[in-house]
């Protein structure tokens, strides 16, 4: 029976209940962590071999003649390039590979947008009203980073096939201070949306009242599938941009940070030649050059997109059960009672999930008071504040399954507790 | 005999004779460059064991339970904080350690003085008359680096012990616009120059009107040394800045990029305190962390600073008969001549070589139509441009020793040929 059609006395009834056994959860101590998107141990184990793929007596050079172990290359070494071309649908040309932090590339790019100004336009810094659009729902450290550049952030809603375009494209058209928008196209975090083609379409054909606005379209999740036969194909933005005149407009990253290693992977950006220059003019500024030996590594273990399409169909069966786990608590507990929904993704690394009444902040809160933390409510929203105090999202993936399974069923007890408290007015 | 006191038609015979040696020298088609100051293959070789201390069997957990294949640890392991203190002589509560780029770190540092601002000072973005201060000569990239983000770069002049500390006192105690200095401090770049204690006592006590003043401290070659039985150690500009009451002026920095691979290794930063809080709060917006595995792998090599010191020593005995076959040459061809005077330094990379007569870009420019690329004449001052004409890098680590006593022979003889032209007027 739905929350909505119970009498005062059922929702008390079912009120006293759970908080019945949210205080027996209370007495087995618990101290669990679902609120961040890391690999588990088993994940991490599955790399283990790349380590191998370059030893003592391994050859350094990579295939062109380039000593992997001294300077030079500042765009990553060819065989790398080509690799992260394959994974992102795009060629080697259009490919800057970098650093072990795609985070730390939009950061440097946003840098440069900050300090230098892109393709001629002036420093972004001068502009006291650059605004930058957060599609919501969303990942905190994209919007972190805008706020901390001091733009005004602006929220756009989700809907099930990515942003709501028509109103980006009003939003873009009107406002020379808009100067960018962030997109994480495929298994978005957190709702877990793929983007459909006419999304992406619409995102390449924008026409942008400012000449130094860009997407930034983090391609963070592209081979992270959960169902590896049910993959989502989602198309090239970079040949979108080109075929609709707008080359210049995209800055795309991704990198093997959960293909490979969390912080020892590789990271990379794609662009157009011309952004691809200016972006190298202030590279050569800020490195010697990035660390060519791990890219080496990894190419040789991972060899092209076969080989990583691989070995993602094995980090898959590792944490599908997670995830399956998760929703089918969440279905037992709270299905049929009208009072939330969740998403049920086909890859990436979390599920969204929306109370009807506005208790999230509540919800985290009380989950933390019995032992297990969440990403704290709010946290997907732009400076941390969910107007509908409704989302918060659930990071299956580097707990075991024992306590996931405990920290699900916990928090979908003080789901209903909480929403049992607001219907009630206590 | 000296140039100077010779006749005009000793001149003019001493002149033919180098002419017909350099048109020998032009037949053999030389390809060859002693441009940067990069490690060669068999300094590289040494380190090649670095790539087993990791391997797909190791336990990748840091000394205190930390996973290095995970996210965490902003700032570091404790064991690379512990390592890089020791080599910097300081204490790993000062150490930062990040990425694989010493420059990179100056240059995210920088960026953020830009941006944000230092200790809550103003953003020096928005002083349009910001300056820095570079001792001449000294490291183009770090000049660069400064020339990029728009501050006046203002050469002070370098003495035997570091740089003229009466030009930098009186500037920065005067000038509020003046927001830094370059100091490469042991074996400097490209004198050789090993700062004495006063002068790293007087740049402790400086007293700048800028309270955004930072003395960028680049110890790249603190454990390169050319005869290890000669070390010739520094004063700790960190402890000497906080007995003067200046503990937040300076930045310190470091990395394995020529102990272990040229972009393969790991870099550092050492401050205060504050300073440090000050880094961590915008290097948490820039990345997701380093990579930990290198630093584990290089941890597990090199252990503690007697492990890397008998590792320089190795370095010490591949490039030490190449400094020597540069100086006995340069000895051999223009020892009494009185038209040029050069280093023999210590430590470092570099030779540094000064004509008499102000012909270094001819020179440059003579040896590269024979085949042979030297550092740009220039290069070693602000905006490439050396008021004097006068001073050359050399970088004799790179190339096989045949080719740098190749290379050096040509270069003797187009100083000659360049200064016997100058003096003839021709």
């Amino acid at each position: 029976m739905q929350y909505s059609e119970m009498s005062k006395e059922q929702l008390m009834q079912e009120l006293e209940k759970n908080e019945a056994r949210l205080e027996e959860m209370k007495e087995r101590h618990l101290s669990l962590d679902l609120s961040r998107g890391k690999p588990d141990q088993a994940q991490l184990n599955l790399s283990m071999a790349v380590l191998d793929a370059l030893k003592a007596d391994s050859v350094t050079d990579s295939g062109n003649g380039l000593d992997c172990r001294n300077y030079g290359a500042l765009d990553g070494i060819p065989e790398a390039k080509s690799l992260f071309a394959e994974i992102l649908q795009t060629t080697p040309e259009h490919v800057f590979v970098g650093g072990n932090s795609s985070l730390t590339l939009m950061f440097e790019v946003m840098s440069h947008a900050m300090i230098d100004g892109l393709l001629g336009e002036a420093p972004q810094i001068f502009d006291a009203e650059r605004k930058f659009l957060c599609p919501v729902p969303g990942y905190d450290r994209h919007f972190g980073m805008t706020e901390h550049f001091g733009y005004k952030l602006i929220t756009v809603p989700m809907k099930n096939d990515g942003p709501d375009m028509d109103v980006v494209e009003e939003l873009v058209r009107k406002d020379p201070s808009i100067k960018g928008i962030w997109c994480v196209p495929k298994y978005a975090n957190p709702t877990g949306v793929v983007y459909s083609d006419e999304v992406v379409r619409r995102f390449a054909r924008l026409k942008p009242a400012a000449r130094d606005f860009r997407i930034y379209w983090d391609n963070a999740y592209c081979v992270h599938v959960l169902d590896p036969e049910n993959d989502q194909p989602i198309l090239d933005i970079l040949s979108e941009c080109e075929k609709a005149g707008n080359p210049d407009m995209v800055y795309e990253f991704t990198s093997t940070s959960k293909i490979s290693f969390a912080g020892g992977g590789v990271a990379a950006l794609a662009s157009s030649p011309a952004n691809l220059i200016d972006i190298k003019s202030f590279m050569t500024v800020a490195t010697i050059g990035y660390d060519k030996l791990n890219m080496l590594r990894h190419v040789r273990y991972f060899k092209n997109l076969s080989g990583i399409k691989n070995h993602m169909a094995k980090h898959a069966a590792l944490i599908r059960p997670k995830f399956e786990a998760v929703e089918t608590i969440l279905d037992k507990e709270l299905g049929g009672l009208g009072i939330a929904e969740w998403t049920t993704p086909a890859g990436g690394y979390f599920i969204s999930f929306n109370t009807k009444a506005p208790v999230a902040s509540n919800v985290t809160t009380l989950c933390k008071e019995c032992g297990v933390v969440f990403t704290p409510a709010g946290a997907t929203f732009p400076y941390g504040k969910d107007p509908a105090n409704s989302n918060i999202r659930i990071a299956p993936t580097y707990a075991v399954i024992d306590d996931i399974k405990t920290a699900t069923e916990l928090f979908a007890i003080a789901v209903k507790v909480e929403t049992l408290k607001n219907l009630l007015g206590k």
